[in-house]
């Protein structure tokens, strides 16, 4: 049945009553009213991810539930990068009214499965017809310690978590040879494109320790996201590209796996700077968390790619970008 | 020079650095980390609101710095709706990159300019390249006391704010006879329809004073939003058709001023309900507001027109619908 058919009152119906409901204990009012109303925490985390149709992902080759889970998930990265909590969520969905009402029943089953994984409420949103999928998701989270991108000093050290560059591995396949009967079967790399996991809880450990002085999650790629925590913080950085994470199925995917891993986009991994007399504890928990000591940053505005032997050469900063 | 050659970062840049900032006192932390911090309320209003090219607004009719407005202001009515003050946005746009930078910082003024009037901080966002506009807007607010749509009860007295119906009519006008020269010399119709006004301290008083037990926004017309009350309150309701508020503006333009006034949506003004008991009270408020009695909740479910004989018939229940 298409959305056309449902109407919209029955569509947010749909929405409202969607088997195992939305809710957390502080929501004093959900879905269905003018506003939503929940308990405020001191510190407000506020966050919004825009994904559109052809622009951000193809409604063909992208399965609905993931493409639910993937729209909670951007955002909950942004929450993790702040090293906060994830709370309540809004979703502004803008579908055909062609769509089918199958795809936007596993289009929520998506959401609320990765709404439920991190303690997240769906309290409201807005929902319209348009030409083209919009899907627009707002995050609120809490948090007492917040992680900015400025905190980064020269002579922090430079960590990244878990491998970089498979997300615009999986894209690739998908541009290239991308058919829905393929992508359901799809391996790791296109996984990590299509159903991309937030750090939350190493995101929320290194606040509340105190550990990262900068932190970003890698959504636009690692030498973009670098140099923002570059820009914000007033600081250069050096990294050796031979330390940057690469996972197997990279290195079999592609011959210049780490093109794709500094400047690809997408991994939603997170990026953090850590004082150096905190070193020994980020390396200790290592054992937790896959994560990976890359470089350090460096007075001056530099960005730097420095090799084994010692020879700097400026780090090309590209990233993805949206108007070109 | 259009977005496409600026490229995401200096749009970004230019949002952020836009003349006169965009800040209030308990913004922490605003556009350009992760997420925004901001001091948390007690009671927390959450909203979202989109708009769509070609299914809410034209682009080539509607003034970007009107559109600029209207994308805030629709969502600072429901606060208005809820009796909250507005405290925070998040805009998420996704624009085509040929679109001219003026056009972006006509609409940022607009915006801006309807942020300052209520006391609003833009505190982030996203933004995306796409074929059509598209924005999104997310306002958080707070309140002691909130107004539920379902607070509704039998013999509980209907009032409006303003007048309806003229939202709708200028929304005839421009698909009639849509130019931009004659949209600029816009007269009281097509203005309601383009730049629409929150009501937002008459909702906090009703909110305040505890004068108002349901409240919603007249976003989708009189007929539907009427029935959203009662269907949340599980009411029916009676009103006196000669008694909604037309506007002199519209009784010129259409020989049935009624129907738009009870189908036609976008009218931003509020419909609440008062108890018996507080009814001289409200009428004291009308001189300082403009509001209107026209009709009261009864028992059962069905919602009539009752004309000034005593004859009762069904009201039409005919709205704005999305997915038609």
């Amino acid at each position: 049945m298409r959305l056309k058919d449902l109407g919209e009152r029955q569509v947010i119906r749909l929405i409202r009553r969607h088997p195992g409901g939305w809710g957390r204990g502080d929501v004093k009012l959900g879905i269905g009213d003018d506003t939503a109303v929940v308990r405020g925490p001191a510190n407000l985390l506020l966050t919004k991810d825009l994904l559109v149709e052809d622009y951000d992902f193809r409604a063909a080759l992208h399965p609905p539930r993931l493409l639910g889970r993937k729209a909670l998930n951007v955002n909950l990265s942004d929450i993790a990068a702040m090293g906060g909590r994830p709370l309540h969520a809004l979703v502004g969905l803008a579908v055909p009214g062609e769509t089918d009402r199958k795809w936007l029943l596993a289009f929520l089953g998506g959401f609320r499965e990765a709404a439920r994984a991190a303690g997240v409420s769906l309290v409201g949103g807005d929902i319209s017809a348009a030409r083209k999928i919009m899907i627009s998701v707002t995050v609120t989270g809490e948090t007492e310690t917040f992680v900015r991108r400025s905190g980064a000093r020269p002579g922090d050290l430079i960590f990244v978590s878990g491998t970089l560059g498979d997300a615009a591995a999986g894209l690739r396949i998908l541009e290239k040879d991308g058919r829905p009967g393929k992508v359901r079967a799809a391996g790791r790399l296109l996984g990590r494109f299509l159903d991309p996991e937030p750090r939350l809880e190493l995101g929320a450990l290194l606040a509340r320790r105190k550990l990262a002085s900068a932190m970003i999650d890698v959504s636009d790629g690692l030498s973009v996201d670098l140099a923002h925590i570059c820009e914000e913080s007033g600081a250069g950085a050096e990294i050796d590209p031979a330390r940057v994470p690469l996972s197997a199925a990279l290195r079999r995917f592609s011959k210049d796996p780490l093109t794709l891993a500094l400047d690809g986009g997408e991994d939603f991994e997170l990026l953090f700077t850590v004082r150096p007399r905190n070193a020994a504890r980020l390396r200790a928990l290592a054992e937790r968390f896959e994560i990976t000591e890359i470089g350090r940053i460096t007075a001056g505005k530099r960005i730097l790619a420095v090799d084994s032997a010692g020879r700097k050469k400026p780090l090309k900063i590209r990233g993805y970008e949206h108007f070109k």
